[in-house]
């Protein structure tokens, strides 16, 4: 069997997914994308880095934007439970063989740094400094209104050990795509939060990041977005969609930034909290696993991601190939 | 100059684009297509002809579906102002050396047949059966919520002649596509009711229909029907969308019925009623012209039509290409 | 029987409703209610005068804003179809011994200005400057996200005499509220467009003007609105809704100005073309008329509205009383 | 402190709010509310009970109704997190003195039943039985398109004891309302599954259920189920809204069953899973806490409510009068 079974008990407690860092060439640039089309809020900004949250966030941000020479997904951030979580996360991971460490992150308390097996540069927290609610200030409403950071997708070489390794530490799969001849996984989704996902891997080049996704109230922010996106010259960073995915039911849209991270505008999945919640199982020759509603995906949401800064990436142990449009 | 100035005293009045009578092969399939998966409401019905409105029309019928060997339009029908506009249309048409004849449609008054230059069958009335408002008996309201038929959209071999005639019976261009090289018109979207268009034209081989549209309430009701019609076994039925077309600025849908006829699914133009309102001119080359947002549509979409019954059809003058999907 | 006759042959051809200039007495205020709150853009602006007008219209304005000494309804204005309508509408009202004159408006061309036998100051014009569309142009879209201007409605105090009048002139009755007890109008709605109304009457001390309402794209553009002024500052402004009006199906919210000039936000009614439609009769008695959800309106809603600029009012002649929120 | 502090390790996990079950007086009519109207799906039927569920739950039922004589709550249900979690809740309801039994649920493994000290009967179980995903039978969905059950509000004579309970047992405060003069609570929301609440209490003769709520997609949802209740004979079962909460920013709407249980429709609120999230704090004079958009709640809002069967209510301590409609 492809999906393991739920870790009722892992050795430390990740309470969601909650910021990812971004390497980006020209920061103006970016700025622009992440603030005035998209409608993120900055909550910090100096000579070569940008802080950015989602409306209803609290915490002071969920990406960090730094320039730098080349682009890359510098680390992926996750919020612990508590103050001991964080000591036993790094007792675990030391364990594991994996390298771990303190590092200093502005805005936030301790914090722990890793990498997952597949090399994934990973990070722990507990505190993140507090902003005032903004959610109800309405005149701080712009582009496609984002409510807050919903989830990673990432490109894995082998997806049923990126499972595994999630699943151990208590990531647990609520859909998945496997490939009927090899019964090998395809792609999977799991979470924490209780949503379809905070964390999802696809079988690709990797690892790199496929995708950051942010929540919106509903589809007809995401229309407005394109109005926006489509008569603002941002027209080519349309990637995909709009469409419902079979897996997870949602509405989406992927965008690319103006180094090519691609960022998924996303709502309106389901509730996953019961810990016994049998996951959904997709062919992977049912293109509606895809998109409901039948469109193939481009070729380049296939096989374009971000690198992660630091870090290699081998080919997919996965031959198989998805359906795209032609 | 390839557009007509507005003809502003045209020799008869009519008012707006009214039914569409469509030849099907399996009257049963077409029932559910349109009833049970658009939401359309019967009217009459009997072994080989059903009627159908929308929620908000009061007339008897703006679709009549009769069983038939091939499926074909049959005829375009379109409402004139009062009754002397009927002798008017008559005698205009007959002026012009195109055949008329007063017809017997059931639930019509006097109602006047003929075809126009291309050879497209059309008739006039003045009366029809009015019934009972059903647009507050929400219970009813299903699929994708019709409210009432929008317009026309037809192939024809030289867009330049359709304009002209119908220019000259007091349609009004309020958007269209020029191809820059030879200065012909590829497309054009003409309105008696004030809206974008009651009828469109469309450089291809012709006359043929190419979709009769409906109007929707809102962009989630056509969200609701692509939901609907992919988890129903019509996924196969659904062509092209959702986008916003640059032109008009409707935010559609395009469907295909049982037999192939095409239905787009509407929401959203502007009112047209001033009757300087400049049109709005879009060059062939343009690809937001098609959809804003940036995707070309497949090129079923260029190439099929539903057949007017008995009515050749020949090539296009022009040949330029549009922009479809590789 | 209480409601005319459609005239389908009126002296003149009014295509729509098309301004309303207001007197207000703090322009600064004014303008960020109608620009900032709203979003209408401006299109001309002077020390004592905003012009402004929706997105997706093209004439030069739809609302003239007039810094004065004492708020006030200074004129409606109605598009006429071609040059020679002008004329005639002079003769006709010259004709009805009504004082006609014509007057210089800027960006307009030659405007007719007169009252209508309550007092009400009107003016009929034909050309207006044209600028360029903006319905495309997404980045301009704020607050409510205003299309265009839809209708005026007016306090009058015999409805009966004022509905027979417009009749005269060609607007045609969709809607009506009879006293059962008296059979006379309580309210009525026409239109000339193709929507409900253009204009509307309703019983009360008059004439004055009760509202001047913008159509919006869809109900969640008012949810939007309600938001934004209820978290910056506006919240006394929002006067009632939001909600369905039975009569016209609308979905509908009332505000008030900083001077109280009511305005309505407004989508969703229906096609009013055919010139034999069926006016819909609705009783006096029955509360889902004003608001099909239930909710009585306020009692303002009922008493309030803006005078025309000198123009004497008087009581209604009906004293049948509506039914208000306790 | 009104508030107490976050309790991060309770003495069991309780997962979610889960299930009510209703004594109803009428089971052919509440079948036609449930189902008919409010679009829930029948999962099991005999003679005097129903089972139903939302669109996007799999387990069993989220509401049980059977017919009785009296109407009035039978129990509350929660989910508890695995099996150990049960005998931990049974020994530590023990611990306090309340009243535990373990009681035959059909479709629940192992449940046991308690009070709460205000006397509110809970049932905590671990295993329900579970049914195929139905989310994506988009023609299943009818009335609101509710897709699952949200959370339950009782009335409460002593809020500041209920909130210090449930905050015992692991519920975490996410906004409340503080009368300024005495300090003490008027109302607090409390969560377990990442929302604003799972339960909350309300100032007022108690211990009563206020409601039960469900969460829809999205706005419209809401406007159509008041479109449909109004105009198929349930308009005087509509009792408050629309409306945005100030309050957990949901867009809301209050109805009653044809016994007087109250439902919410309710959409929007926001995250809540990190367990530092500062609560949210409210003035009972502020009646933007109540309906952002300033409509005060009708009385019988505040004042009615179910009983729970066989459970005494007293009066509130706190007599702090809320804004009522006039």
């Amino acid at each position: 069997m492809p999906v393991p079974a739920p870790n009722l008990y892992p050795p430390f407690n990740i309470v969601r997914l909650a910021y990812v860092e971004l390497f980006v060439t020209d920061l103006i640039k970016s700025r622009t994308f992440y603030v005035d089309v998209l409608g993120l809020q900055v909550t910090h900004e100096e000579a070569d880095r940008i802080t950015l949250r989602a409306m209803e966030e609290r915490g002071h941000h969920c990406i960090v934007l730094c320039e730098a020479e080349q682009p890359s997904a510098s680390v992926l951030g996750f919020r612990l439970y508590d103050d001991p979580d964080l000591d036993k996360a790094h007792d675990w991971f030391q364990a594991q063989g994996l390298q771990v460490e303190w590092v200093e992150r502005s805005w936030q308390g301790r914090t722990l740094r890793t990498r997952d097996p597949q090399g994934i540069p990973i990070e722990f927290y507990v505190r993140m400094d507090h902003l005032e609610p903004i959610h109800q200030k309405y005149a701080l409403y712009r582009g496609v209104r984002p409510l807050r950071i919903d989830h990673f997708n990432c490109f894995s070489p082998n997806v049923d050990e990126a499972v595994a390794f999630y699943n151990s530490i208590g990531f647990r799969v609520t859909e998945y795509t496997e490939d009927e001849e090899t019964k090998r996984l395809w792609a999977a989704w799991m979470h924490r939060k209780g949503g379809v996902h905070d964390m999802a891997f696809t079988n690709g080049v990797g690892p790199r990041l496929h995708h950051t996704a942010f929540w919106v109230p509903n589809p007809l922010a995401i229309i407005d977005l394109l109005d926006l996106m489509s008569t603002t010259g941002w027209l080519s960073n349309i990637e995909r969609g709009p469409g419902r995915h079979g897996i997870s039911n949602a509405f989406f849209l992927y965008i690319r930034d103006p180094d090519g991270h691609r960022i998924e505008i996303y709502c309106s999945d389901y509730l996953t909290v019961d810990p016994d919640l049998p996951p959904i199982k997709w062919d992977l020759k049912d293109p509606q696993r895809q998109t409901l509603w039948g469109a193939p995906a481009p070729r380049s949401w296939f096989e374009e991601g971000s690198v992660f800064a630091g870090t290699p990436v081998r080919e997919a142990d996965l031959k198989a190939q998805p359906i795209v449009a032609p």
